[in-house]
């Protein structure tokens, strides 16, 4: 598949400009900057967010792209290609930030596509295809733009409210028709390829001393909740023999979840991240103990199995304890899987700058995981220092994300020559 | 100290009217009774509460008592006795209810009392002491009334609300002066015995096929908050071994805290009623864990053993886990221990009716365990039918009820004896 080389300019390898690209992203880190915490609060459609969207619009015109805003509010630039029968490539990231979030997540993966328009144009590259970066609406909220793009765009989403405005008053105020968001659906084959930039979130990258994470999918995530029912009591008068305490059976179901979890080893991870107690006071032994699990491989067999285990498990502590379990399914999200040929553009051009890194999962989710459902996908994660997200000390090392978007150049040049 | 031999009757053992009492209990318990769910809402000073106040004081009024209201009040009726210089005998429980609670917790005591006056007259005793029934003020909501008797009422005690209204403003509207709660007090000594008949609100009796327990004391609470601190982190990002999950931590000591209540033994019991997540998503390793332990026994020494043995365990688990625990204490109530020759005086009197019994701590609170700082006190438990308390399902078999009434007449009359 490897048909060619690097690109190499009169001097090696191309770079992108470090400066440039760090200028950037610090310029996009004041926008709904909290001056005391220092953290970032551009919560979808927040006049921060819309402030960072007219900033980024302005960016992209600046470079020379064409800019349209599609039915779902993603914003889309056109770099065209030289050959007008060519499907785009797309590179992407969000705008949007959490409550009190940092200044990489979403924004490293624009700035970054930002910068290689401003690189292509400096190397005086043309591509064959086009080239499309998008930043998708509302991916903190639940991925609304990208899922925009496969039309599971719901009466539930228009009605969701942001900021006190639904949705539909949202995109009424964009000047969009909130009747017409399916017609920001993309057609399976339309897209040559989507591609994007992401910090890690985790510390997997920074524990071995790697510069690039190529994904090899998004996992397959679950959310359950568990409801363990029991009997109601007097905390002074009831023997504990007498009791069917359903804190006693969750305490040990959530310790089973870690040990089954350290049991199938690899990649599987799980967190109980939420707990109800009713009636909840110090000295009434509970009738109902609600907990979630969060459960996540990037092989849907593996989670399969364990959840086959933690039913077995559960239903055994219940009997024991006298108690009742039930589960409500809060998620299921199928694995998405990288591309294998995008992937494979993305380790040979990492290969040739000689960047240390490695092949992982994504633990958490981003707008390519819809995108995987109609187009090649590949993702390139930047390490994150000390594991840290969606707080205001989430940082990536400039060299790191330059370094990425060295990655994101050469793979873009690689899929435009191998992609038809 | 046994100095004779049972009372007796013409016809034997003297027994109260059980159709009588049974009637009172009946009576009271239409009083704040809600007829969809049968549930008792006698919520201190509460409509219904001020509405059996009345009710009862009219019973006791025409049984012949002279009834006044202390400081607190407390309704005390009083019953003179045939030599001047005695210090009244007291028994007496509560009106007040849980909000659904059932017709017999608090009611028991009181109907049983009410009973004995009239059993004394059909019976033609007269006793040497005075004899006082007192109904205790807002039981269930801290042992107020009975506080009010130890001089240990506060001023949060009279800026708390009643349904809207402070305790300053019922009392007030009671005609009474806030200003002079402390006048309730009763000096050490003044009361010659304090006895309360009460339902077991555990299963203790019922498992054992006994009508009644002879309390020996009721048993030291402490109630603490365990604060377990980690780091809250991304639930997809993170590894299982990078985690500081104070769920897991906290998991592990819940487990550990029954384990160790077995270990001691005896009647120690513990319980976990209540727990708080930080930040509390289902997608989020949660930064902080809060929950409650309940720790009960007759013994402080064996309650102090097994809070050293929690401390050292929860430290090092908080060790393992990369957490920090700490904890807070919300309440340390020191075990009351029954007088010991009213004890016996009830032991005697079970001992002549042949009715099957044991002796047992109470694991609840009552009004009992303040009364015991001043006089000497005693309790008798009758049966609560599948250990149940404050829910509408709430029921002694009115045979029970009789055998307690029957134990407390001739205790009484062997502590008119017995004591000066």
């Amino acid at each position: 598949m490897q048909s060619r080389g690097a690109y190499r300019t009169a001097s090696g390898l191309p770079h992108v400009d470090r400066a440039r690209l760090q200028t950037a992203l610090l310029t996009l880190g004041e926008i709904g900057r909290n001056p005391e915490t220092g953290g970032v609060n551009r919560t979808a459609f927040s006049a921060a967010d819309m402030e960072a969207r007219r900033w980024f619009i302005t960016q992209l015109e600046a470079a020379g792209l064409e800019v349209r805003i599609d039915p779902i509010a993603n914003i889309i630039a056109t770099l065209p290609g030289t050959d007008p029968d060519r499907s785009p490539l797309v590179i992407g990231s969000h705008l949007d930030s959490v409550p009190e979030g940092g200044r990489f997540d979403g924004a490293l993966g624009l700035m970054i596509a930002l910068e290689l328009v401003h690189a292509f144009r400096d190397l005086n590259i043309s591509l064959a295809h086009p080239l499309e970066v998008v930043s998708f609406s509302d991916e903190e909220g639940g991925l609304l733009g990208s899922r925009g793009w496969i039309g599971t765009i719901t009466e539930a989403d228009l009605a969701r409210s942001y900021s006190g405005r639904t949705l539909r008053q949202v995109l009424q105020d964009l000047g969009l028709d909130p009747a017409r968001t399916s017609q920001a659906q993309r057609a399976p084959g339309e897209i040559a390829a989507y591609l994007e930039v992401h910090i890690e979130q985790g510390r997997v990258l920074e524990r071995e001393n790697l510069q690039i994470g190529v994904i090899e999918g998004i996992v397959a995530l679950d959310e359950y909740e568990i409801t363990v029912t029991g009997v109601a009591n007097h905390a002074g008068t009831t023997r504990m023999a007498d009791r069917q305490d359903p804190m006693a059976a969750a305490a040990r179901m959530i310790t089973l979840v870690r040990e089954e979890v350290y049991r199938l080893g690899g990649n599987l991870v799980a967190t109980v991240g939420k707990m109800e107690v009713e009636p909840g006071a110090p000295n009434i032994i509970p009738s109902v103990v609600r907990f979630t699990v969060d459960i996540r491989d990037p092989s849907r067999l593996v989670l399969e199995q364990a959840l086959r285990d933690l039913h077995d498990h559960f239903d055994s502590i219940a009997r024991e304890e006298g108690v009742q379990v039930a589960w409500r399914t809060l998620a299921q999200i199928p694995p998405a899987p990288a591309d294998p040929a995008v992937m494979q553009a993305i380790l040979d051009a990492v290969a040739w700058y000689g960047y240390p890194h490695r092949v992982m999962p994504s633990g958490a989710g981003h707008d390519a995981q819809s995108i995987a459902a109609i187009a090649p996908m590949g993702m390139i994660f930047a390490p994150s220092v000390g594991g840290l997200s969606h707080t205001p000390a989430e940082f990536t090392r400039f060299e790191d994300a330059a370094a990425s978007a060295n990655v994101l150049l050469q793979t873009l040049l690689l899929l435009d020559e191998r992609l038809p």
